[in-house]
């Protein structure tokens, strides 16, 4: 029920997500009256699809703490089904804040973990990028920082499928005395960290887009802004470059020539396959689409769920978690 | 002496600049011996400049506490003639973190403030937009946040022009309970503060380039991320264009004729046209060029420094400063 055009962009999603993972079974949450006669039409989506009625909807502007008190929503029973076992993971179109609540309530953060983070792939000079915390936590530790890249690291292996994922602590500058207590004492531990090979120190806000790391770990106010700065000023261009090629007519005639490429390139830059932000650090798969995009983009949220879930994601983050605490690392106590 | 190809863009872009602005005079500061035969062959240059010897430099990778100890620097004899009231200001394309903390010690800061800041200026779909602090300061409490707010509105007044400049706050969502204790608390103190008409309360990372306010305020930290993720983005998207425009005979055809509207983009977005990023709150005007800008760029580093020097700029500082103390803002205890 969530996103700007459900039920229908989530069905039209699940047609297609249907399609390209046949050994998939989904469970749909939603109102039955809205939702039901809809999927009957979507023969795949019909046939890999169990519908589950929750007579509720958390809307686009509800705040998390009232969210967690509507009984009955389909965003909460969908994440019971997680939390039940019932399903491997949950992926919703809806109110980011009410999802991250949720499922930090509901579902639960793994015992080794402080804070979830959330993560999302983004495109490069050099191949995707997971960058990480983009907002979940607002102000962070050394500590928090330090399991955001242990789980980034899970994380590149499972959806980007990298066997040793190179790993970036985001700071204001790339030696290692700039930057503030926080990221110089988590910068510390990760170098003495199982994954210290994989470290390489600080790297800096133009190094998201020039993929100097696969990982780039940062705190979630500043991974928030960064992500939206990096698609504002990608959509800046886009608007620019549409306004060049409509300019004149040898512009309108430049555009058709050099178009076979031109959509090489939106398609590569696509923020549709970029779509499906991971909220890591739970006891189970939680994926949030964009609520603006489209069947498409939303099928690709699936994609990134059924990559974590195939490929035994949580375990991975265990595993990394219980080798960084077994080495005792030595965090100051928090400064910013 | 600072910058990549020293002497000569500097001597190169005071020759541009002596021609933009034919009342100015210019202390050039740095070794005579590699200077006076370079600044003999600019004419325009020549006439307009004084040279002034000093025997040593501050190399890129100095720290800014050895910088300090260096006597006899052209940076410091630079800051010298400023704090002595012999220069109205100081351009400079050396090390960065060098320049902050001479300026801050030699030149000092306004009486009425308690950091300086970095502040420039970038391009967006609505024109032109301040960005500050750039990272002066990797750590802010909400009273710093409240006084770049008071020196980003005077900026944008001596140097766009702006009668009335529009302000936002860096945040992660716009609603008001968005973000952490810091950024609320400063926000609550600007709309009751004299530029609250002014004031448009949070925005996000994608605000800065969509230009949906004329000053957007945020910590050094975050704001030196935005910054080269946002400038990180664009070079990407021109990679990208370049590959796209040589990937056939058909697109190299389509790029000719784009070419003068594509042209005319490039200079637009052209990050010579915005070099010249301003150290403000201090009792003189201090402005850093990019190491690795030519003689167009450094030029337009100097009508920045020209633009605040003329246009009054520290006196509209000082007067929105003692309006602020005057009103008694009530800030809580810095929490971040």
């Amino acid at each position: 029920m969530g996103g700007d055009s459900a039920p229908d962009v989530v069905l039209d999603g699940l047609e297609l997500a249907a399609e390209r993972h046949p050994q998939a079974r989904f469970l749909l949450v939603g109102d039955e009256a809205l939702v039901a006669g809809g999927l009957a039409r979507r023969k795949r989506a019909a046939r890999a699809c169990s519908l589950r009625h929750a007579p509720e909807r958390i809307s686009g502007d509800l705040k998390p703490t009232a969210a967690l008190r509507v009984r009955g929503s389909s965003m909460r029973v969908a994440i019971d089904s997680v939390a039940a076992g019932e399903a491997a993971g949950v992926v919703s179109a809806g109110n980011t804040g009410a999802l991250m609540a949720l499922a930090k309530i509901v579902i639960k953060t793994l015992p080794e973990i402080d804070r979830p983070a959330l993560a999302a792939i983004g495109p490069s000079a050099r191949g995707d990028v997971v960058l990480l915390d983009l907002g979940a936590n607002v102000q962070c530790d050394a500590r928090n920082l330090v399991e955001f890249a242990v789980m980034g690291d899970a994380f590149a292996r499972a959806v980007l499928g990298l066997t040793n994922p190179t790993i970036g602590l985001l700071n204001v500058g790339s030696e290692e005395l700039k930057g503030d207590d926080r990221v110089r004492n988590a910068a510390e531990v990760l170098r003495d960290s199982h994954i210290g090979a994989q470290f390489r120190g600080f790297v800096e806000g133009h190094d998201i887009t020039a993929g100097t790391t696969d990982v780039i770990v940062t705190d979630g106010f500043t991974g928030n802004v960064a992500l939206k700065t990096g698609e504002g000023a990608l959509k800046l261009m886009r608007d620019l470059l549409r306004q060049v090629f409509t300019s004149s007519v040898p512009a309108r005639l430049g555009y058709l020539l050099a178009r076979p490429a031109l959509d090489r390139l939106r398609e590569w830059m696509d923020p549709r396959r970029y779509n499906g932000a991971i909220l890591i650090g739970l006891n189970g798969v939680v994926v949030k689409s964009h609520g603006g995009t489209d069947a498409f983009g939303f099928a690709h949220a699936v994609d990134v769920a059924m990559d974590m879930v195939t490929h035994g994601f949580n375990e991975r983050i265990r595993d990394g978690l219980s080798r960084l605490s077994a080495a005792g690392p030595r965090f100051a106590p928090a400064s910013r």
